[in-house]
């Protein structure tokens, strides 16, 4: 396919009708790469939706089992990828190495968790109520229910993780397994990188025979409203920023079809240290959370953006220990020069604010992200001051010192939506706090005590989700095996003959799965006929 | 609480500050009832929100035994509405008194059923990921995952079910089983049933000691703006109109902080009949549907407004078989003026279509809804006219007669989202139906054979939802247990100490609930410090 390189991926056709031409740059450098990028057509936007529409009900009907096996053959690609690629990716993002290749692994196995989903069989949240025909004043039927994909969804990708929120990310795992083809917005930021990892998703659709359009993927700027309000397209999954993530939910909401957009956005991840473990370890605490903020050059959604303590000399000294962590920390290159311009805005915005100080900045280099610590005082939270509130994408924090637990209460009830919210304590000052936990449970999607919210597990417990502006729907989650709901409907199936039911309704239980069926969950079969009281 | 009559319900409080008097009807007569009900003002709407806003976290943490406990009680109490309740339902709804009994007794039930849901426990979805201290590179943590309430919640309910879809109805009842606070707009057109309804919820919230604020309600025309918009609202329930639905979901995505509606709006509940059927039972069928379309004058979301079959002699005559039982159907009385105002409009539409005939029409009488059946040519719904979309509330249908099933699939791939799809076929033509079907369960939230889409059972496996416009997420439904999850929000706690963690997911187990633990679904115990490989 090296042929049609920079071509978009219309299905299994790789496309160049456009004149505009884009191009990737080196992260490091900021120069152009020799590759050269074709912005997708209006034409070719449609035909991949086309496309989509047309292989969602083949792809749909497919057993969870045959989705599995195509899960796992892109899990498979992708392991399969080698050093060139790994090369290729640091180029685009300026990521390391083992970071690199711990992602690539984090997505195949991410693959692999939906598979393992598909298998399990859960995912159908099948629900059966068998007929009562004898019921007074009115026959009760037969009704039962699954969930099955919404239809085909586009996908936007995120800048700060190449691979596992991005062509073959959470989002697209996510979709796929739920029966929903994909077309995927490549991320300008890496679009080498997005290529090398569609190709590999094609070539395990082609090697599972999966339907034509199953997976397409278009390049370009701008090119992402013609596919939000294509009317072939039936939800939304982004991860970025929160005007990138308000643009998509209103094209979406105001179509003459709204479709659910589940966008993944902002969120300051606040850090609360209670008094006890301050006493006890705050030089570890310190060490460690500034490890935290500068990890990925603070390119995380999860980075510790606020960390907030009760005034004492313990928490004096605390904040002193950071802002010498901080100040150690060594300047490194973001993923690319956008992300380092935007960082430097919103540092600025802080330093130019009267009531915010620098405590810590680490060595300043050029073209590299500089690591900064600022501090806060409570009132500005409180007053509703947005500043503190907005994501700033980088290796930076803000301490707020609070006079008291009932400041800190307030400060946490001024804020707004979070993806993680966490929480340091000993034994007894935690067991203490059951209304403080209330409160962050309440803030957020993830809630961590003694622990950094940066590193996010992928696993069928995982929630990577909030209410607003965390995400767009706090009922979602864009990491771990949920994810899969929002890409799922509920359908019903009110008398049908057992034969023309799906497999995972019918009596005998062929996919041998635990169900529903009158108000208790089993994997039993149903007599055929069987007149069940409820 | 007599002596309040007409003031709202602001949580346990009875308040009138207001000057706009509004006047419930006799549904019959259309003269105003004595009753003067106080439209809230601002300031009681506010104090309802913020009453909610407090309740929300004693609600939401509460065991779902004790919420269950709530939902009986507010059973036990419809069950003990008397007949002057009913008579008054009927002077404002013009219902007749079965069908008031038995919604009073669907909607207890309907309670009954979330009561064993909280009970049963599924709801939390409960995963747990176990910790693995020794896992390289990076050890994994413990982390676990349930479901809470998203928040206080609005609900609007529907004129067409006073009780099942109003103030103790489907989502009122799945709000509070998940633990939100409700706040319910009372539906002008039954203002004194909705009060002693009310009263009802009240009464059960103090016999079970529920927090202030966990249930009010408002009434009055233009009030519903400020509550959606109200910042401690997190989530909507609707029945009702398009328009309605749709302004309401316009309101909640331009808040500051966009919450989820959920709003179920309009269906057409296409009815297929296919040749054998038609050359076996025709004229069984015609009696039946007829039957369904004039069903309740006609006042339900599942009404069968079009009906489409090939054409052929037998089609003719089951045409015609329609049009005499349509014809011998009595004029009856609509819930309100408005309604029956609307309905004539609808009719009127249709009717001033050139290519649009009138079949059949009932006796017609003053102030009463006449049964009519249209038809139109497949043509005008192929070239995109929205007539043949909209639905028109109250006894009518269309009849489109295709030239073949080609035709008829296109006709299906024309339409938009709905509620229902009715398929009705003998056996073997059923069985060469799995396309057809598929487009069906495409089309619609519940796809029924051989049945008739009004009669919405409320069971486990029921989805009352459907894709767009029928709702505004066809990932809900308002009816069955399935409606809980729309107002459930996943929460996920990592590295916390058993005693801090919900009931739902401590190592014991408590609440003996099924659990998804490190991929397997389980009611067994978690060992403390369990190292458990995956």
């Amino acid at each position: 396919m090296s042929d049609y390189s920079g071509y978009n991926f219309v299905g299994n056709t790789r496309s160049a009708n456009g004149n505009v031409i884009l191009k990737s740059r080196n992260a490091f450098t900021n120069l152009e790469l020799p590759s050269s990028f074709y912005q997708a057509t209006n034409d070719e936007i449609d035909s991949a939706c086309q496309l989509a529409a047309s292989a969602f009900p083949i792809f749909n009907k497919l057993s969870a089992s045959r989705r599995a096996e195509f899960l796992n053959k892109i899990a498979d690609e992708l392991d399969g990828l080698s050093n060139d690629f790994f090369d290729l990716v640091r180029q685009e993002t300026a990521l390391d190495e083992a970071r690199i290749k711990g992602e690539c692994g984090r997505t195949s196995n991410q693959m692999r968790l939906f598979a393992d989903l598909l298998i399990r069989g859960d995912f159908y949240d099948v629900r059966i109520d068998t007929a009562i025909p004898d019921r007074s004043p009115v026959p009760k039927v037969d009704i039962r229910q699954c969930r099955m994909g919404v239809g085909p969804v586009a996908v936007f990708g995120a800048s700060n993780f190449p691979l596992a929120f991005s062509t073959a990310g959470g989002d697209t795992a996510s979709a796929l397994a739920a029966g929903c083809p994909v077309i995927f917005k490549a991320h300008s930021g890496h679009m080498e990188t997005a290529e090398k990892v569609a190709i590999a998703i094609l070539r395990a659709a082609e090697q599972t025979s999966m339907p034509d359009g199953v997976f397409s993927m278009i390049f370009g700027a701008g090119v992402g409203e013609r596919l939000v309000k294509h009317s072939d397209i039936k939800a939304v999954g982004f991860t970025g920023s929160l005007s990138g993530g308000k643009a998509i939910s209103d094209m979406a909401a105001s179509r003459p079809n709204p479709i659910p957009v589940f966008a993944e956005m902002s969120s300051i991840n606040p850090v609360i240290l209670l008094p006890q473990a301050l006493a006890t370890r705050r030089h570890k605490i310190a060490t460690e959370l500034s490890d935290s903020i500068t990890l990925g050059v603070g390119q995380f959604c999860t980075n510790p953006g606020l960390i907030i303590g009760v005034s004492s000399p313990q928490f004096s000294d605390f904040i002193s220990k950071v802002t010498d962590e901080i100040s150690l920390k060594q300047s490194k290159t973001m993923l690319n020069s956008g992300a380092l311009a935007n960082y430097k805005k919103g540092c600025e915005k802080l330093e130019n604010h009267p009531q915010i100080n620098m405590l810590a900045s680490s060595e300043s280099a050029d073209n590299k992200a500089t690591a900064y610590l600022y501090q806060a005082p409570a009132d500005l939270l409180l007053s509703g001051n947005e500043l503190l509130q907005e994501e700033i994408f980088g290796p930076a924090s803000i301490v707020i010192e609070v006079n008291d637990m009932a400041q800190l209460t307030a400060c946490l009830n001024a804020m707004h939506g979070q993806l993680t919210a966490t929480l340091i304590g000993e034994e007894e000052e935690l067991n203490d706090s059951v209304e403080l936990l209330s409160i962050l449970e309440n803030l957020a999607g993830r809630v961590l005590i003694n622990g950094y919210p940066t590193g996010v597990e992928v696993c069928d417990a995982m929630v990577h989700g909030g209410p607003f502006p965390a995400t767009s729907d706090s009922r979602g989650t864009s990491v771990g095996s949920l994810a899969i709901d929002r890409f799922l409907r509920p359908i019903c199936f009110q008398n049908y003959p057992d034969s023309l039911l799906p497999d995972a309704l019918k009596n005998n239980n062929p996919l041998g799965i635990l169900r529903l069926v009158n108000g208790v969950k089993t994997t039993s079969l149903i007599q055929n006929n069987l007149k069940v009281a409820r």
